[in-house]
């Protein structure tokens, strides 16, 4: 089978598996959470479930990966910089408004705001992604950053997008696992039809994750460094 | 700074951080959960937080980067194979003896097993490292494994790696938050000082992987394939 065949049958299941999530994260908060509102009530942190798994796992999964899909290599690297970093600021700010609903949701009904581990390692996540984001623009995307820097960024950008991808992932199995506790006591025990559903959906993103990592890591799928006339100067002389 | 020294902070880093998660780890069950016993109550529930930690964790991460430091770089490479098994064979022992204290703490008290997202995803990594480790065995230790069998696994081999290191962060971030969230009602949102004490547990836990991840990610610092004659002809045809 030929490499790229072989890359769009492990790309089409990652896509699979991102609809499949988005799919199961908002079925659990639909038919088993009384659905969604913007109010202070617990209909908010379904948001905030939601938001989480779309915007910190599914779109900064895929955005991870948008420099190994092989029709996107006869582009200028220039003008796909700027559309991973465009589906990165979307993951951003899909994960920041989960963030607020969670905050607005613990405003409403008077529970303290980042107790839990789940929270601090969320917080984390965010802090370093939204850090990763701005690093990214000023060394890969400013016309003006200087060479050395560049190549200093580059293995500490790539480090820290797979370590954002662990974080994302601990953040979404400890938030989906301290949200079935919450019911009433000893429910979540007896496995009932949600908690095997919500189960299922913590999976689905664990094997998204391995997907994604399995894209990552194969040297074959990389980007080759093309020596193209139609590239622009400006993205000839970076990374 | 030379490349060893950079290596050798970074590493001792690791170090310092492994211990403290062990530290960590003990302190909280003995100081707040009441010590230990095999004896399927609760106290047996707290050798199953150690164990974990201790195996699946910081075991599991030193035993990672092994072929890393630079003075195993003499070694004969086939020696620091058996090195690497064994580190890995140790920390799956202290993983699988952490199973069964949970199965024991459950049957105990009548506690239905593998319920929780926390456990399915820590079966997952559990079931991964064996499968991982038996490949490893026939693939990289066995005399008789054929060629193309270990240049195929090899790839396979470090991406499952790195992903069993991802799984083992999800488990231990998911299993101390459930294990603090099942204290008395709402005792969690107060933060009292034993849910920051472990907090900060999983936040360690967090950088250590990160440590390990840097180290595993950093190309300067992958052992240098020589061509060394002391080294017997069984190591030299292996990957």
């Amino acid at each position: 089978m030929r490499p790229s065949v072989y890359f769009y049958l492990t790309f089409g299941l990652g896509l699979c598996l991102s609809l499949l999530c988005v799919l199961f994260v908002s079925c659990w908060n639909t038919k088993w959470r009384g659905g969604f509102s913007w109010n202070g009530s617990a209909l908010e942190s379904n948001w905030h479930a939601v938001l989480m798994v779309c915007g910190l796992a599914v779109m900064y999964g895929n955005a991870a990966i948008v420099f190994r899909i092989p029709f996107t290599w006869k582009q200028n690297k220039y003008t796909l910089k700027l559309v991973h970093a465009g589906l990165m600021l979307s993951a951003l700010f899909l994960s920041v408004l989960g963030m607020c609903a969670i905050f607005d949701y613990h405003k409403g009904l008077q529970i303290p705001h980042m107790y839990s581990l789940h929270s601090w390692v969320g917080i984390c996540a965010i802090v370093l992604f939204a850090f990763q984001w701005v690093l990214g623009l000023i060394g890969f995307i400013l016309p003006c950053s200087p060479r050395w820097f560049r190549s200093y960024l580059k293995p500490v950008h790539i480090w820290l997008g797979k370590v954002i991808l662990m974080l994302s992932l601990a953040s979404c199995i400890s938030g989906i696992n301290e949200k079935l506790h919450e019911g009433p006591d000893g429910a979540y025990t007896l496995l009932p039809m949600e908690a095997v559903f919500a189960n299922v959906l913590g999976i689905l993103i664990m094997i998204f994750m391995m997907v994604v990592y399995g894209i990552l890591s194969k040297k074959q799928w990389m980007r080759p460094e093309m020596d193209d006339a139609n590239i622009p100067l400006l993205s000839e002389s970076r990374t």
